[in-house]
């Protein structure tokens, strides 16, 4: 009996990779220009990093993770997200003694234990960026801005940016008194997780999928900002507009962790019904101290990938094609095709992209397979080009053909 | 206090991440080259892959597998290894129905846990390739190569080619009972994890590290081939030299993992010390069925990627800096400043990778910052370029500067 792949997890084949190497790749590229350096942190962190690190109270650490105790009896999890291994990093490699902003990026599989559905897996990736050393307004609409461009170029239209302060700890304090005293009298009406949502962390309560309808008329955050929070605010607006980036206010948008301050945004697409939400992020000037470093300011976002790909899908976006063949090699007759394992490792090592036949099949077949590899040419060696130490090369578009020296076939081939 | 990470793990930082890019990418073009395409196979899977697919009495998967029980109660083992999870995949999509030979490429964490030291860790990292469906010898060839050719162009100097025959069932099997015949009167004298090999995988017992000394005139499974596995290994030789690429015969290279058949290899370098083996892989004809598939024939190799890096550096091999950073901007006074946002977006929408100060720093310490980041240019904005509409460019190297418009800065950087 065979063996299938876990539940909730995707293999990526050819075909379906080049999407994710399009998106990882034009990430990475707007990275270089943004000036955020690549991080890799373990694929497992010990258990005690995420309970710190993302908290204790959220579905992610008492559900979702994948727990378990290692050989050594230490307990271990697979990381759910990218930020609080990135933090940890940041922390143990004293990164933050160095005199510049610190701007990361990172790539790579989270693991979350849910029902999987369209667009979620148990194996999930994320792309995502840390900015930590800097409170400065403009870092926080450059990071907005980083997300918007990887989205943009890599063709998705109508992306949206939305945005909200979710202040600081006094702030928020005051808002939680103001929305308990709202949600109390409708406790009955909420669901059992708004309901448990309302004892352990209230602001949580808004990112309800079912009680929406409830809210009408709620508080909002954002009157409950102290002078600082506000001008902070407004500075990454107007940060915003100087760099011509539309964006809407969610007062609602509190995003599901429990670490952020201040800036809170999301990034919106169409196409893909019900989840709309793409990406977001906020800044987290609590984060780095809760996880054991001195204090400092950190901001970030954090890009989903398998929803990033539903919608380029979605809006029909045209992934470029880099595995382009050029040449599809066929040596008719033994000595000839004797010979064809020298060619072809000569032209791949001239930067040659090519192929050949390793199942004895004869001229037709191999005509097709070069066909359907999508070759630009088919180079054909059989015993009078061998002969004359040449070999006859065919434009697969056109159906010209012309005689080429052997030895020159790599320079042939760059040229045309 | 702080978390720190897990014992055996790895945080790659700027400045080291970048050897890890450069290897990947390295790896990525020959494949292209090659004609192999990307693969990507969850990070864990069913345990019982392993135990089929690695084998029941390995080191790998009687002691070093991270193995728990998932929230549904199912065995789950972070992959040690690279190659079952693609034969899974490859069965189980049933690319076994294309009609081209399947060549393909992964990369990415392998889990064993195993007492860390120089060049060993928990989490590691493997490249590998994989091509399924022919028996060519060509194939086998041109496996070789690919994985020579990725060290070569990585830089690295010396690098060995190793190769043998394992043979198929039948050759083995008198092998085992002649290796056995030599053994038995030495078992007291052998280690204890020998002894135990001699009872369950005798061809495992010459991978020793501890027990060379003692094989002194063991019977070489060379000589227990027969015709067609000769015949094989004279083609895989042939080709090889047809291409010009030096190896030797090492009949002891038996390699670690029970599937192999026919040919085996390894990649082998210097200046690491006593662990030279710096990849290896081999043909593994009955692998694709004993995993569950109908029987197809496959050869592929991994390449250790710690290791990898651990020779870049003994070698002390230029690793090629692609962070460059074109412009680093400054804005003197507020007006300036608040203009900064907007331009820097516009160089970076451009193509250009360019940087500013967030942390509202003098002039002094922005130069040096510039000068630390290894910024080509400083672009300076006052108050009277700012009226002008222009802003003054620096080029660091030469200390040489110019007023240019502002509308016409990307263009000019890019020229320049």
């Amino acid at each position: 009996m065979s063996i299938q792949r876990p539940k909730g997890t995707q293999d990526f084949l050819p075909g379906t990779v080049e999407v994710w190497q399009f998106i990882e790749k034009t990430a990475r590229d707007v990275c270089r220009r943004f000036h955020y350096q690549e991080i890799r942190t373990p694929i497992f962190e010990h258990t005690e990093l995420f309970s710190r690190g993302v908290g204790e109270t959220t579905d992610i650490v008492e559900k979702e993770m994948y727990t378990f105790l290692d050989k050594g009896n230490r307990s271990i999890s697979l990381r759910p997200e990218g930020t609080a291994g990135v933090v940890r990093a940041y922390v143990e490699n004293k990164l933050y003694g160095e005199p510049d902003v610190c701007k990361l990026y990172y790539t790579g599989p989270m693991f979350r234990y849910e029902q999987p559905q369209a667009g979620r897996f148990r194996q999930f990736h994320q792309f995502g960026v840390e900015a930590f050393g800097a409170t400065d307004p403009s870092i926080d609409a450059e990071v907005i801005a980083l997300g918007l461009t990887i989205y943009e170029e890599l063709g998705l239209k109508g992306v949206r940016v939305e945005i909200n302060s979710v202040g600081n700890a006094e702030s928020r304090g005051a808002y939680r008194e103001a929305l308990l005293g709202f949600l109390e009298p409708k406790r009955h009406l909420l669901c059992r997780d708004c309901q448990s949502r309302m004892d352990r962390n209230p602001l949580r309560v808004l990112d309800c999928k079912v009680d929406q309808a409830h809210f009408v008329g709620v508080p909002e955050l954002i009157d409950y900002l102290d002078e600082e929070c506000l001008t902070h605010f407004e500075a990454v607006k107007s940060h915003l507009t100087a760099m011509g980036i539309s964006f809407s206010i969610n007062p609602r948008l509190v995003r599901g962790l429990d670490y952020y301050t201040l800036t809170a945004f999301e990034y919106k697409a169409e196409g893909i019904g019900a989840i709309d939400t793409i990406g977001g992020g906020g800044r987290y000037n609590g984060l780095v101290g809760q996880i054991g470093g001195q204090d400092q300011p950190g901001i970030g976002f954090g890009i989903g990938l398998e929803r990033t790909a539903l919608v380029l899908g979605a809006q029909g976006v045209d992934i470029p094609r880099e595995n382009e063949l050029a040449v599809y090699l066929i040596g008719m007759g033994d000595a000839a095709e004797a010979k064809t394992t020298a060619i072809l490792y000569q032209l791949r090592r001239a930067g040659i992209a090519c192929e050949k036949d390793y199942q004895n099949r004869k001229m037709k077949a191999r005509m097709k397979s070069a066909d359907r590899v999508q070759a630009r040419f088919v180079a054909i060696l059989g015993d009078e080009e061998l002969a004359a130490d040449e070999i006859t090369v065919k434009r697969m578009e056109t159906g010209d053909q012309e005689r080429v020296p052997l030895a020159g076939l790599a320079d042939w081939i760059k040229s045309h």
